[in-house]
């Protein structure tokens, strides 16, 4: 195993040699986009759907693509395989590269690409939450188009401390009275057969765990999906709960700012949602 | 002149041996703070009260302290005499450090402070504003706490180029239906003797040549300031209009969306008050 190297513009050289930019616009202004890929038996999961989002922010941000959807499956291989990761996640950003100080776009600025992998123990972190964790709600500061995944993470960054400091494993953001998510992951409620969460749009990331609970793995487990903003007060009636997302799969959550949630039973849908998206995620990304 | 140069964590480096690191927080998350200070003759202009708001921004994002202000202000001088610049701005970041990725706060991370000099040519930047510019609205998309100078710059980096696309100067953020300020200075109106502009608060970003102009030369030039907010069409009705800030100085507008501000003509309020400024910032920077 060996995480000392950087992807630098489809180039992987060692961390020591790799030497950022002062005035790269990402150091400056967060001035950049990401998206982030788990790899399971050393298959990046959900490549081109993670991609297609990453291209999605690029056009949205005006920075002017520079990789095709090709090169970019190749450079995750190539950084799986300088790795030697099996389990990992592939970090992926892009920023509007190196320019002289000005907020307006460089008219001379090469767009800079860099990824590196995580290694995550996913045996280790399921079993941590498999009890149920407990979340605070925070107050969603963030800006208006947090479906785009730009750098700019300071209310995410505040928001994780506060939940770190509370013994929380996460924050949920509530914006006008309805949470919208957790800080990396989407936050569901299952009552009555019926799954709730945030509708899409502006004011959440997009999730490919979300969207393959929905198109693929709800009609298996025969439940329902209601997109509609809920409250707290909702969220604390509810049977079960929890949070998903690529990084953290599927938390079931059994508290929420330190009030039980169904008298804190953890039930059995979120285990049973988990196991189906871990039998989809293994049959996409085989032990070899 | 020499910039080729730049100061890391108190150390003036060449560019060329300046070493940062790919998995600095402020390139990941934009997790740190700036401000900027205008050089005239040499010298820091209001530096004291500059460096009072950078670590105003350090408690509230909780990077810890590093430098004290006698520190910050030797640093300052340093970075002017090593590039020899007497007119220019003098650009401060403190991020919270490197640290393997992950959104709450690293539990050993050393901030870093990167500081750069910015040269400028006032002289031609006055000529080319003075009969006036043109600016744009655009929704105020900014997150919740714009009073903090963070590294989170996505929205007014395209303001700024929707603005420029527009071949207008600037852009205002327009929140609520009323004008909030400018990309990076505060936007006032002047109308029967009164200047009107939106109320500091959690929505503006603190700046030092408004609170200058309301302590310090208001009174002078018999000028009442009304903190209230207004929108569009209020501003198009003023005698005069200006952005202000330690970047730009006073630059009246006579534009928004196109739409004349008092049929275009250009007023003297602005240039008076550009004036009384400049008296006020080269008595505290005078030629040596």
């Amino acid at each position: 195993m060996n995480n000392d190297v950087i992807l630098i513009n489809g180039e992987i050289v060692s961390l020591e040699e790799a030497k950022l930019d002062y005035l790269n616009r990402g150091h400056i202004f967060g001035d950049g986009v990401f998206e982030m890929v788990p790899v399971y038996n050393g298959r990046a999961f959900a490549l081109v759907p993670h991609m297609n989002y990453l291209f999605d922010y690029t056009v949205k941000t005006k920075i002017p693509g520079i990789y095709t959807i090709e090169e970019l499956i190749a450079f995750h291989e190539e950084l799986i395989a300088a790795t030697g990761y099996k389990e990992c996640e592939i970090y992926t950003q892009i920023t509007r590269g190196s320019a002289p100080y000005g907020l307006g776009f460089p008219a001379q600025s090469v767009p800079e690409l860099v990824m590196f992998a995580l290694p995550v123990n996913r045996d280790e972190q399921r079993a941590k939450v498999a009890k149920g964790v407990n979340v605070i709600t925070v107050e969603d500061e963030r800006w208006q188009n947090c479906d785009i995944n730009t750098l700019n993470r300071m209310p995410e960054v505040m928001a994780k401390e506060k939940a770190v400091v509370s013994k929380a494993y996460d924050a949920l953001f509530v914006r006008d009275g309805k949470i919208t998510e957790g800080t990396e992951a989407s936050f569901f409620i299952y009552k009555d057969g019926i799954l709730w969460t945030h509708p899409e749009g502006k004011h959440i990331h997009r999730n490919i765990t979300r969207r393959l609970l929905k198109e693929r793995l709800s009609e298996g487990l025969d439940l329902q999906i209601m997109e509609r903003a809920f409250d707290k007060e909702f969220a604390l009636k509810a049977d079960e709960a929890f949070l998903c997302g690529p990084r953290c799969e599927f938390v079931p959550v059994t508290k929420i700012d330190r009030s039980l949630i169904n008298d804190g039973k953890l039930g059995t849908m979120v285990s049973k949602i988990q196991r189906a998206y871990l039998d989809f995620v293994l049959s996409e990304c085989p032990n070899r």
